[in-house]
């Protein structure tokens, strides 16, 4: 039990969930309510949230129906992981100045239990990793393609917003297994961030006049695995170029939380004739991966093969833009917001 | 080596393919063709084709793309399975007077490798039976659901086209695994069918304009197992119905066959937000599992628990028809076409 009380203050910030959205999340679906602190109960901890996660299954959670987990109420906390550190204790085996991450929520301080926090190493890699590439994000690449992928040496895996937190370690841990990567991203900018800075043999513009095209000339031999962010036109565009018993991991569909009408995909017809398997997964079913997914991450970065980005806003009342920009594709890499000036 | 000369003709008649439809085919697709009759060399047999298998795969065939199997050229036989005895024999386990199915298209009489025949008991089925339930018809809706859709006792199953020839048999396996069986078919005499001479729990007619809601009553604890033959609209009815975890083997898609321009599935996020396994199948991938398949098929109908149903046209020359007819869903159960007069 270790605490530091005289460094506390007695209110805190926080972003609450305003209005739901009708499309495109705006400013007023987010409110910045300020509270008095709360205090941990015995076996909990108070955690100082330093940089927070902003990302795109959030907008899932501001819909008005459940989609895999259940949506937000009008006036909760904003849902999302940070990292963060413990400023009092009453839990043992945590103490005051312990590194954690966990899903505490945009806000300054949050009270948890040591079943939420994960203690993470800052001799080994950056507090933010933690929340990217070394985090749920790598860990979602390393079950969606390793688990439902299924990559054999020599082919083709192809993943959307490769430029983005998830579709960047994709393409990573497909060239650690021998396959070539092929990115699709949005811009000639993410595409060569893309090829030179995670090192994928190929990067495809969607937002070029001559996508359809261009990617089949990136995927000589077809696509094996499609590692899917973005559902969509993306999609259907993928589908002709699926070779047999190809895999498809649903990881998201980016492209269509913001839409009021729904993309219709016409070529699903490739599911049956090229026997492809379509499988969406969400990280949280999957917890008995995260032990072996977390050592190859950590592994693969030791050894300075796996590398990452990140777009970092300052400051709690930015989060709401931020999380906007995101869904618009501004970022590079993981989409971070500091809580705290440094 | 056995032959019985004095009875065969010395031409016989083919359904030819003619031309490449453009939407439903029209009968100026076919053509009937008289050629002299062949003659088996050493190690081949002669059959007398009696019944002929009419079937959606073939419409694929038609394209002018390959789909999961190569297209036909113009001129080609038309591909099909047929039940047929054995006329002559200069192959060695093979007699006249033998009764073998096989994959020996649409024409009176058709030379044979022993691999390309099997040879079925009469005593124990009819020989129609071959070609539908007992044959790969009952194996691909065998295949489809107890490997794809791995359905558990007291789970749903859905199945579209419900009175047809595969999806009969599906809903009627489900039940024999105690699961409650849901059909979806067009018309209130298909949906009767389905209930009373198959056995399912429940079948909804998608051509009533209530679908959507009436499928929902039906499945009041959404669906675990969706076995698709028809993709397009009744698909995105049912993807908002489907649980976490649920399969949907995917055994084609009859209605965009015939479709010019293919309907585009809005729902497909539900793939994502349910953790659904979407997967197509073919048989021919599957060759392992028929004979299992064949003996589980063969002991339900033995104990009286496989039921099914025949539409039989009679003579080669109104095969052309009976295909546009199915295709259009005006047959009851299997779609066969007779070719020798009894």
């Amino acid at each position: 039990m270790s605490e530091s009380k005289t460094t506390l203050p007695t209110a805190q910030r926080q972003v609450i969930y305003a209005k739901r959205p009708h499309g495109t999340p705006t400013l007023d679906c987010f409110r910045i309510a300020t509270v008095p602190l709360d205090t941990p109960s015995e076996g909990q901890v108070l955690v100082r949230n330093d940089v927070l996660s902003v990302d795109p299954y959030i907008r899932m959670r501001m819909e008005e129906k459940d989609s895999y987990a259940p949506v937000m109420a009008i006036g909760d906390v904003f849902v999302g992981r940070t990292v963060g550190q413990v400023v009092q204790s009453r839990a043992p085996g945590f103490a005051t100045g312990d590194w954690v991450v966990g899903r505490l929520g945009w806000q300054d301080f949050s009270v948890a239990a040591p079943a939420d926090l994960q203690k993470i190493d800052l001799a080994a890699a950056p507090a933010t990793a933690y929340l990217g590439a070394l985090g749920s994000t790598g860990i979602t690449a390393w079950v969606g393609l390793m688990e439902f992928g299924r990559p054999q040496r020599g082919e083709t895996v192809l993943v959307s917003a490769a430029s983005g937190a998830v579709g960047s370690v994709v393409g990573q841990i497909a060239k650690l297994h021998g396959c070539r990567a092929v990115g699709v991203a949005g811009g000639a900018a993410k595409c060569a961030l893309v090829r030179e800075a995670y090192g994928f043999d190929e990067c495809v513009d969607y937002k070029a006049p001559d996508f359809a095209a261009a990617l089949a000339r990136a995927v000589p031999n077809g696509v094996d695995v499609y590692f899917d962010n973005v559902g969509g036109p993306i999609l259907d565009t993928v589908l002709p170029l699926l070779n047999n018993f190809s895999r498809i991991p649903v990881c998201g569909l980016v492209s269509q939380y913001n839409a009021t009408e729904p993309y219709g995909v016409k070529n699903l017809r490739e599911i049956f004739n090229r026997r492809v398997t379509m499988r969406g997964f969400v990280l949280s079913d999957h917890k008995a991966l995260w032990p072996e997914a977390t050592r190859a991450l950590a592994e693969a970065y030791a050894a300075g093969r796996l590398h990452y980005r990140e777009t970092i806003a300052e400051g709690l009342e930015n989060a709401p833009q931020a999380f906007i920009d995101m869904l618009a594709g501004a970022n590079v890499g993981k989409q971070l917001v500091r809580l705290r000036p440094d």
